[in-house]
């Protein structure tokens, strides 16, 4: 049985490296030697991996890209063939889930069962309740929106509720009530590095994962001195479309290797 | 183009039925004769579909229940099928979906291209411009989640914020900023009859789609006196598991189609 908290901290340290590898196919992006390739969206993001699998400690498929060009199979592969090539590296398949719990158990058969991710992103709006089913993979990470990159995140995250933010409120819950189990992490975006600061006040070590570095423009310095743990880990941090697409020829592969072996020497430097 | 809310009002005003019919389907549930059919999951829906249309104004089948079992594909048989043999009924693709701006557009092909859903389930945590992708597919409908019918909704929609609880906001975002396009609506669980009044309250005539009858035990006179519009309609009172488990044997759909009958009809006494 893996456990998804002791594999992170495992590649961490055996990687030297906090980069999680964001996999956001988008077809219309891929070079032209994939067009029309019937499997290009698993060719794509395998020859990404293989080629920036060096410099990352885990891999982030988002399940849109995929499903909305009726690509489960390919997915389904793509994990496949990241255990078995890259073993180690864990697998968060970004998926923001919530639902009440008899639909949330299906969810994480989903996740757990039919994708063999290690972990999936939750929302938390629907509560604890919406969250259980998860837990129940024992080993599985579940890591809840906390607070997000984009800039509507404010709209609610931000909203006061007894003297504090609405997700510091969320941070809370998930430190104090929600991981007994000890497989939570968070996701905090990398807009806001003050705030990443005050969710680690929260959380202790739980892991962040942190979107926004890169094509959303968040700073590396900040982000890393706000989010490290005491060993200079506890951060996912994640860029997708900087690496993914940091070149549009054939060498696409090695753009990306070269974009993913800078990031994880930029957040090195800060560590 | 069909319009989601006015293909709704037709709806409502026709069928003289406010109940949605929710499909979950679960394979261990199914009667003995489904048992090892490739498509058991397309077959059983279908059949619960064709018996209960007579009494029903939509269907809102839930992706998860597909998703867990590779089903993709039958998902978006089941969906053609309602379209080719009850068109005017609108279908509901629950999804409950919440991202931010890049990949809702994904999640929005995937609900209104792919599956050609009339509208989705969101999750308004991250915030409007997590919304407004969905909101760019014209007549499209875009439901979003405001007061859940779960235990754990209240960890953080009853959260006092500005002197109100957090549902209570969301449904404030919803009638006066987010609505310019008028394709929204809001998920209100029928377990809580006074918020569901709050919120008709809040929003004026905007649909709400009601949860918790039947097997999560909301009360229906109470529902319906609190959720109903001037005309009254207003409401997509939601049974799933009441209605498609109705029966276990060989006779499921004539049972279906029976508690659809006696749902629609308890509803209508109260209106």
């Amino acid at each position: 049985m893996s456990n998804f908290i002791q594999t992170l901290n495992d590649a961490w340290q055996r990687t030297n490296s906090l980069l999680c590898v964001g996999l956001d196919p988008e077809p219309s992006k891929f070079p032209g030697a994939l067009a029309g390739r019937p499997d290009a969206i698993f060719d794509f993001c395998r020859e990404i991996v293989d080629a920036t699998a060096p410099y990352a400690s885990s891999f982030k498929p988002q399940i849109a890209y995929f499903a909305a060009h009726r690509a489960e199979d390919q997915l389904e592969h793509l994990i496949a063939h990241i255990h078995a090539r890259h073993p180690g590296l864990p697998v968060i398949l970004d998926a923001k889930r919530g639902d009440i719990g008899s639909t949330a158990e299906q969810y994480a058969r989903e996740a757990f069962e039919r994708y063999q991710a290690d972990a999936v992103t939750v929302n938390p709006y629907m509560g604890f309740d919406s969250i259980e089913p998860y837990l129940q993979h024992a080993g599985k990470g579940v890591i809840v929106l906390c607070r997000t990159s984009n800039a509507g995140g404010s709209d609610l995250q931000f909203l006061e509720t007894g003297g504090r933010p609405l997700y510091q409120v969320v941070a809370q819950l998930a430190a104090e009530k929600w991981n007994a189990s000890g497989q939570l992490g968070l996701v905090v975006g990398a807009t806001f590095p003050k705030e990443i600061e005050v969710v680690r006040g929260i959380v202790g070590d739980m892991p962040l994962l942190i979107p926004g570095i890169g094509a959303q423009g968040g700073d590396v310095q900040a982000t890393v001195s706000a989010g490290r743990t005491a060993n200079g880990t506890g951060m996912l941090i994640n860029s997708s479309r900087a690496i993914i697409y940091a070149g549009k020829g054939e060498d696409f592969a090695q753009a990306a290797a070269k974009a993913a072996m800078e990031t994880r020497d930029r957040i090195n430097a800060f560590r």
